[in-house]
């Protein structure tokens, strides 16, 4: 059997390293696909399918933010439901970007929950705090189902100082050891193309440090957040990737709101809005053309990194 | 206003330090209950309804571990928001064990999720990772609408030596960095009877480090897991209080299945299954008879504690 993260490699080698973040607020889908749709939830569907649909061809997997649709209550975790379904159904892989972690007992519920029945993903990420013995029940969805997940390791927003950069008295960082963890556990549980079927959550950095982290957990295949709107650079993702690969890039927000910055330059954001289909339609192309333009940045700074090395 | 936070020590002050978990699996529900209920789902909602009326007047607050419902689809949320609205209707305050951490933006949607709409719940609680910006957005309801948060500091599972324990370089451990940011939040948004509306997760631990925790982190209020089913004892949790106060006590399966346990000593459980109404009084009895146990034990060690000083 191959693990998931087997064949998410084989996607990034094909499709490229773009994740398209699916952090979908009813504020970013244009107001007639809301009118359309009845409701904020619904209209998140149907923009989630366009999106899917568009870059479904240039992008290596999808993740979905949780928190975006528990905000909306009941109908909001259906379009979670029905947004996960629709990818897995086309032959996708997906990200549950849920950020779980608490004891054992717990994690089996949890894993439950979001590898199994009406929220399946394909992956979780997981957060480490409380201990190995909180990721482990997770883990054997790994050899049972292929599941895989994503642990956060050292991400990229301004907090991450105040724990996960802690120095340790035994030397390295507080995001060391829990990355030694993680790649024990990588090692235990090992794909066909070299990583484990459980990675790690890495932020774009500064270059030094990337390309530290990257030789040190070689098995640890990657989920990258930071780019684009949070300030990361392709030359950041690629340093945390290995020949273009054993990592996946996430942008959200520059791809669902890829058509409000095209309209914004045209000068006028309501004229794109004013008919359900066309704005759909443009909402579509430009979430696609911003994936491309990543994938293909990415691709270029890969090339560029060989070239320097 | 009064934070929630007061409210909830005046309701230890008055009931006692217990929290009632309701980490309700199908599996500790009666059958003749799941039977008449007609899902595992409904019969959970059934049967926490009689243990919340139960147990409302010998319990400081409820806490219920969403894990436990999303194991259960979309049903199992529908009784997680219903044991919710039971309990805040009766003007009773519960505890949404949702170990939530990401970076700001998806916080606030979080919150969002949880501190309003379908899913209102009077307290969370965090995990501390990603660091003080990831529990920023919260924070902001306990001024406008008095929520409180508990963040995980020291827990009291195996894997709490991974991560929690680590020694800094700067002295202390992880869990002492965590607790000074805690701590400083809490002096930020200072309760009536010197608690801060946000608090940590602090499990039953060695006599000795528990008195230091309690020592250094005096504004803190705590929600103390590991009793009973996890080990921890009367003596571990008094040690966590301050004159039997600014903390709960948590304890899940050893109320929630009191009723198995008193049916297994009488040698005979299938007997205490038969009929449902028969069989949901008996659950109830048996969780009030625990939650009195628990309360008094605790009550008696605080007492004790008091002798020795």
């Amino acid at each position: 059997m191959m693990y998931n993260i087997d064949k998410l490699y084989e996607s990034v080698a094909k499709e490229g390293a773009v994740c398209v973040g699916l952090d979908t607020s009813p504020s970013y889908v244009p107001s007639s696909m809301v009118k359309n749709a009845g409701s904020g939830a619904a209209a998140v569907l149907d923009y989630n399918k366009a999106v899917i649909d568009a870059t479904f061809d240039v992008c290596a997997c999808y993740k979905a933010q949780i928190a975006y649709y528990e905000a909306l209550g009941f109908e909001g975790l259906s379009a979670y439901a029905e947004t996960l379904r629709y990818i897995r159904k086309k032959n996708g892989l997906v990200i549950a970007d849920i950020k779980r972690g608490d004891i054992a007992d717990t994690a089996q519920q949890y894993a439950l929950a979001h590898f199994a029945g009406e929220f399946e993903a394909d992956f979780v990420t997981l957060s480490p705090y409380m201990g190995v013995d909180s990721l482990e029940p997770w883990l054997r969805y790994a050899e049972s189902a292929g599941k895989g997940a994503f642990a956060l390791m050292r991400t990229s927003n301004k907090g991450m100082r105040d724990f996960e950069y802690r120095e340790l008295k035994d030397g390295g960082r507080l995001y060391h050891a829990v990355g030694d963890k993680l790649s024990a556990l990588a090692a235990d549980h090992m794909g066909v193309y070299g990583y484990g079927a459980f990675g790690a959550v890495v932020g774009c950095t500064e270059r030094e440090e990337a390309v530290e982290i990257r030789r040190k957990y070689a098995n640890l295949f990657f989920l990258i957040p930071g780019y684009g709107a949070q300030g990361g650079a392709a030359e950041d993702a690629a340093a945390l990737l290995q020949n273009g690969n054993g990592g996946v890039v996430n942008a959200s927000r520059s791809i669902l709101k890829a058509w409000i910055a095209v309209a914004e330059a045209a000068g006028d954001v309501s004229a794109y809005q004013m008919d359900n289909r066309k704005a759909a339609k443009f909402a579509a192309e430009s979430a696609y053309n911003e994936a491309v333009k990543m994938r293909d940045a990415i691709k270029n700074a890969v090339e560029s990194k060989k070239g320097t090395q």
